[in-house]
C-alpha cells in the first residue's frame, strides 16, 4: 500500500504538505490540496487510523458503559448521546457491563490505554471513588448524582422526583403507598428508600417492606406485580413504578382483571416514554434524551479542553399529569 | 511514562519476554511473566492501545451500522450481537446513520481505515454492490438478505414468512387484507409487496395500494393506523404489522375505541417482542436475537480466518399464535 512519501513524490510537494491536507490542516493552498487528494485516489491511498490516533492523541471514540443494551431507560439516554455524538463526528463504543466489577473496570482502563477518548457511565455498580483513580487519563461522565467529584455528571435530584410524585398520590387521598425498584443496590434506589421513609413518618404511616417490589426491570415484572399486590393481604393503593415499561405491563394485566385505574390502584411512573404516553400513564419525565445529549456535551468540552473543573449539573424533572392517578 | 525497555531493563528480561507478556503469549515461564507484572505495576504501565492495534493489525472493535439507536428492532438484533461481543472480549461501535449515504460510507472507511476489525450492518440504504467494494478490506455481516455476495449475511425469508402470515389470515377466512411498512424503499418491503401481489390474485382480489400503510415505525404511529383505517369508505379485515409495537398501538387503540380484535380487525406482529407476548398478539417471530448472535459469530471466524468463503445463512421463523387473529 502507498505511503505518505510515494504520495509526496508524485504529487510533487512535501511529505509536511501531504501530512497537512491528511489533518485539514487550513494552511495549504487550494492547488496543493487538489494534487494531493487527486493522488491519494490514484494510489488508494488509505489511513491507518491507529497510526492517526496515536498521532494525534484523539480516536473520535467515546466509550458508554451500561449494564444492557435492550432496555429501554438506557436506548432513549442513547439516542440523546448517539444525536450529539453523530454532529460531531464522534462514535460510541457500547460496552455491556452486565454490572460485572472487572468488566466496568475493563471499560476505565480503554481511558488509560487510550482506545477512546472519554467514557459515559449510564449505571455502574464501582464505587465513585474507583472511578475518580481514573479522570487523570480523560474526562469521564456520569449519568447518576454523586456529589462533588473529579468526574462530571448530569442528574436529575431522584429524592425530589421520588417525593413529588408521592405528594402527587397523597394529595389524592392515599396514603397506602408501594413502589417498584429494578435493584435494591443503587444509588436512586437508596435515596428512594430514604425520602419514601421519612414521608411515611410525616403521614404516621409504618413502613411495610413488602410493599417495596424488587427487581422490576421491565413490562413481564410489571404485569406480574398485579399478582403480587393481590396476594397481599392488605395491598396499597397506589404505586411508583419505575419505568414507564415496568408501569405499562401493570397497567395492562390490570386491564385485563378488570381491575380499575386509578379507582383501584392509582399508578404513576417514571422516564415518560412513548408508551406511557399511550397508556395515559401519569409519570415523572427524568429527561432521559436531553440528560445522554448534556452529557455527551460535556465530555465533548472537556475533551477539547482537558483542563477543565468537572461540572456538576442538575436538570429539573417534571410530574406529567395524565388519567392513571 | 514508562516504555516496554525500561521495563525489560528493571524486570531483568528481554524486550521480546515483556512484548510477549503483553500479547499473553504461551512461551514465557511463570517466573519472568510474574517479574514483568510485578514491574509494570511498579512503573503504573499503561500501554497506548492505538500503538497496539498499529502492530498487531486488530482492534478488537466492530462497528454495527444502523440507522437508529432507539428502536426496539435493532435494540434485540444488539442484544444479541451483544452477547456474542462480550463473551469474545470484542466492543461494538454503534454507528446511527438515520440511512444517510455519507454517514453509511464512514462505517464502511472505518473499516480500510483499520479502526475497526469488522461491520456488522443492521439495516443499510447503500446498494449491496457498494458494500461489496470494501470486503477487501476487513470482514462485513449484513442483517439482510442480499444473495451470494462478498459479504456473509443472516436473515429469515422475509417473502415466506409475509406469505404464511396472510395464509394464517386466509385460513380464518379474511380475503381484504392490508400490511403496515416502515419505509416503501427497503428490500424487505419490496419483497413483501411483490409476495402481497402475488396472493391477492391467488385470492382473485384486487389491489387496493391504499391499504399499504407506510412509515409505521413505533407505537404512536401504531395507534394512528385505527383511524386511517376508520376513515376509508372500505377498510381491511386483518392487517399485518411490522413489527411487534406498532401492532401493540394498534390493539391498544383499538381497546381505547371499544373496537374488538379479533371480531372487528384480525392483526398479526412480527418480532416476537415483550410488548406482543403481553397482548396476546399473534406474530412472527423472526428470530432477531438470534440473528445478531449469528451475525456475531460469522463475523469473529472472519476475523479469525479472513480468507473463508463468505456465508449466506437462513434463519427459521416461526408463527406465533396467541389471540389477536
Amino acid at each position: 500500500m502507498a505511503n505518505i512519501k510515494e504520495i509526496a513524490k508524485l504529487a510533487g510537494v512535501s511529505v509536511s504538505t501531504v501530512s497537512r491536507v491528511l489533518n485539514d490542516h487550513p494552511y495549504v493552498s487550494e492547488d496543493k490540496r487538489a494534487r494531493v487528494i487527486e493522488t491519494m485516489k490514484q494510489l488508494k491511498y488509505a489511513r491507518n487510523m491507529n497510526a492517526v490516533h496515536l498521532i494525534t492523541g484523539k480516536t473520535k471514540n467515546v466509550a458508554i458503559m451500561l449494564p444492557f443494551i435492550n432496555h429501554a431507560y438506557f436506548s432513549l439516554l442513547m439516542e440523546g448521546i448517539g444525536g450529539e455524538a453523530l454532529a460531531n463526528h464522534y462514535r460510541l463504543v457500547l460496552c455491556q457491563t452486565g454490572y460485572e466489577p472487572d468488566k466496568e473496570r475493563e471499560v476505565l482502563e480503554m481511558l488509560r490505554n487510550r482506545e477512546i477518548d472519554g467514557i459515559i457511565v449510564l449505571s455502574t455498580a464501582t464505587p465513585v471513588e474507583r472511578i475518580e483513580e481514573y479522570c487523570s487519563y480523560g474526562p469521564i461522565v456520569c449519568c447518576q448524582e454523586a456529589g462533588k467529584r473529579a468526574f462530571s455528571s448530569v442528574y436529575i435530584d431522584h429524592s425530589r422526583a421520588f417525593r413529588s410524585a408521592m405528594e402527587c398520590l397523597i394529595a389524592k387521598g392515599h396514603r397506602h403507598i408501594g413502589f417498584t425498584v429494578g435493584r435494591m443496590d443503587s444509588p436512586s434506589t437508596r435515596a428512594r428508600i430514604d425520602v419514601y421513609r421519612k414521608i411515611l413518618a410525616e403521614l404516621g404511616e409504618p413502613l411495610r417492606e413488602e410493599w417495596i417490589l424488587d427487581g422490576c426491570l421491565g413490562m413481564e415484572e410489571g404485569a406480574a406485580i398485579m399478582q403480587r399486590l393481590w396476594d397481599m393481604p392488605e395491598r396499597p393503593s397506589g404505586m411508583l413504578v419505575t419505568g414507564d415499561h415496568v408501569a405499562a405491563g401493570l397497567v395492562w394485566e390490570a386491564g385485563r382483571r378488570g381491575v380499575s385505574i386509578p379507582e383501584e390502584l392509582a399508578v404513576i411512573g417514571f422516564d415518560n416514554q412513548p408508551i406511557g404516553k399511550m397508556l395515559g400513564l401519569t409519570t415523572i419525565d427524568n429527561r432521559l434524551y436531553e440528560m445522554g445529549a448534556e452529557a455527551f456535551r460535556i465530555l465533548y468540552s472537556h475533551i477539547q479542553e482537558p483542563n477543565q473543573e468537572s461540572v456538576q449539573r442538575e436538570l429539573d424533572f417534571e410530574l406529567i399529569e395524565r388519567s392513571s392517578v
